[in-house]
């Protein structure tokens, strides 16, 4: 083959392999945004879906009117950038007002409702697909991915221990081994790590639907990160961004991953002085408990939005360290397809020359 | 095709994926034997090798004479099973006699050395290569991959931080995303979390040689570990296998990865009790740090030789969830040839039929 005719092979190739995540989410690109609080809006999130790829609304603690005005002034870009383009609300299953949230994803036709944060009830599945909108929901294990398909799950992300923010104790590479060869009922999503597209092409070869990327998107133009926030990401490297540690087991700390900086070590400062308080009888436990819970509370807004990178959260995943520069959206998804194409072809010429 | 010319077909096509690692180490299947001490001895070595493996000695404290039996008593083996086979010897650099068992490796004809446990100098390296030795040394990032390239090593390991054992921060998709397309020129070893014949054609496809594989031989029959030892594999799951924590970055632990048990509940109980004394007044940094290194003395061998679970180290990577049964060696490696060779036929039908 020419190498014209072996490009146009390598990229047809890659749309059949991701053709069941593209038919799934009604896009070209079976890249699903990660839903990463206060990054995750209406500018990101259009510029993915405008560029062809799935962006997710990250509702986080929003109450029900911010959402509503997200999910408008989304769809209002998108139509600005010239039509109707598919996109994502994510909703945590722990938020006060669950219901009421997925009913407001009804009301304003958002095609598709991603419940994270905790196993979502099969009510809730059934209450987002009695609305029309098809629900993906995380699977952390086999079991769970199983118990999600009996629930009435359309899709599943299976997120490994590299990605950023709230984390699960496996990592991607375990989770896709275990959990892709057993669940071809449903399209799986893998998340965790993703930062080139040879990687991408090897999760659809082991059964994946498509991927989930967030930390990639994160130093994208379109991205309203503060500057200190997108700088800190285009520094660090992989080892950077670490798990919160939980000193106790007495007192139990939501593993989180972030970029190291001044605010990590003063925490484990923090839950030292505060645990030693409560064996010395100083404090109670549901105040100790209490004090280690706070001691992130806002950290995350303060970063993105303020650019506070030395007390702040920087929450990331270990492809940060393939983060290399600020570029739009569309390229990005350019150079993960192009990487991607790039590992077929090359694999098709070593096999038509031996 | 036909099933038969199909399977064929993929046969051959594994055996060009990971022909440089064949022919690197000089056996039919390019997968290197984790070292594990007191596992990797000459049993479970020599049936690795025996079946188109790499099996490879786990020296770690070995004095020189206990190492020189065990090279023996490999080859012994190796002679009985109807000739010779290639295996290798893992050193770790920080042993006081690392010369000598150098030299010593060099006396028995060992064909590959590995060089683990820290960075090891070009002038170990160089001492391998003199002796007519093939150096392998671990590389845990990029920038260090590069410069072990410049010291002369003639192959690299990447382990990423699913692996059982000593640990780095870093994941093994995000090592091979980052590695693997940026040093071609020798072969490189993808190593952590491994458990299933698709993430080995997945690693190969990105630009592997091969893979190193260790806790999926634990359960080996050829393997001496203690029946306990044996169970506690079967029945774990992956987020069983949780890294050592430490809780005070003024008293460094070195990550481990291991079995959550009543011992690692125990190392962080005694971790904080011992800085509550350093911080009273009551032990200086040094006797704290002391007493925090030697917790572990002796409990890997506890675990694998005496069968005590329970205060033991369990050392597992979290490929341990992929660990079902007892079964010779020769099986499991069939097992992992059968998935990634059915991996491509599953790939070639497909393209063939769409």
């Amino acid at each position: 083959m020419k190498d014209a005719a072996m490009n146009g092979w390598a990229e047809e190739r890659l749309d059949e392999l991701w053709a069941r995540g593209r038919a799934f989410l009604g896009c070209d690109t079976a890249i699903l945004g990660g839903a990463m609080a206060w990054v995750s809006e209406r500018h990101l999130v259009s510029a993915i879906s405008g560029a062809g790829g799935f962006g997710v609304i990250a509702c986080g603690s929003m109450p029900s009117d911010l959402l509503s005005k997200e999910i408008a002034a989304t769809r209002a870009l998108l139509e600005g950038m010239g039509g109707e383009r598919p996109f994502g609300v994510n909703l945590i299953t722990m938020h006060p007002e669950l219901d009421r949230l997925i009913d407001l994803c009804g009301e304003h036709r958002v095609s598709h409702v991603v419940l994270a944060g905790g196993l979502p009830s099969a009510a809730s599945i059934k209450r987002v697909k009695d609305l029309g909108a098809r629900c993906i929901c995380f699977a952390p294990a086999l079991a769970l991915a199983r118990k999600l398909v009996r629930s009435g799950a359309d899709a599943l992300v299976i997120e490994g221990a590299e990605a950023g923010g709230h984390i699960g104790p496996v990592s991607t590479s375990v989770l896709a081994q275990e959990i892709l060869p057993e669940v071809p009922e449903i399209p799986i999503f893998v998340a965790g790590g993703i930062g080139r597209g040879e990687a991408i092409l090897s999760y659809l070869e082991m059964g994946a639907a498509g991927v989930q990327i967030g930390t990639r998107f994160v130093c994208a133009t379109e991205c309203i990160a503060h500057p200190n926030f997108k700088k800190a990401f285009i520094r660090a490297s992989a080892r950077d961004a670490v798990p919160t540690i939980q000193i106790d087991p007495q007192f139990p700390v939501i593993p989180v991953r972030a970029l190291a900086n001044k605010g990590t070590a003063r925490f484990m400062e923090m839950q030292r002085t505060v645990i030693d308080r409560f064996h010395n009888g100083e404090i109670d436990q549901k105040s100790a408990q209490l004090e280690i819970e706070h001691f992130w509370a806002g950290a995350l807004r303060r970063a993105v939005i303020e650019g506070d990178v030395d007390s702040g959260s920087l929450m990331a995943g270990q492809s940060v360290g393939m983060v290399k520069r600020e570029e739009p959206v569309a390229e990005i998804l350019a150079e993960l397809r192009g990487q991607a194409v790039a590992a077929l072809t090359r694999r098709a010429a070593r096999q038509a020359g031996g």
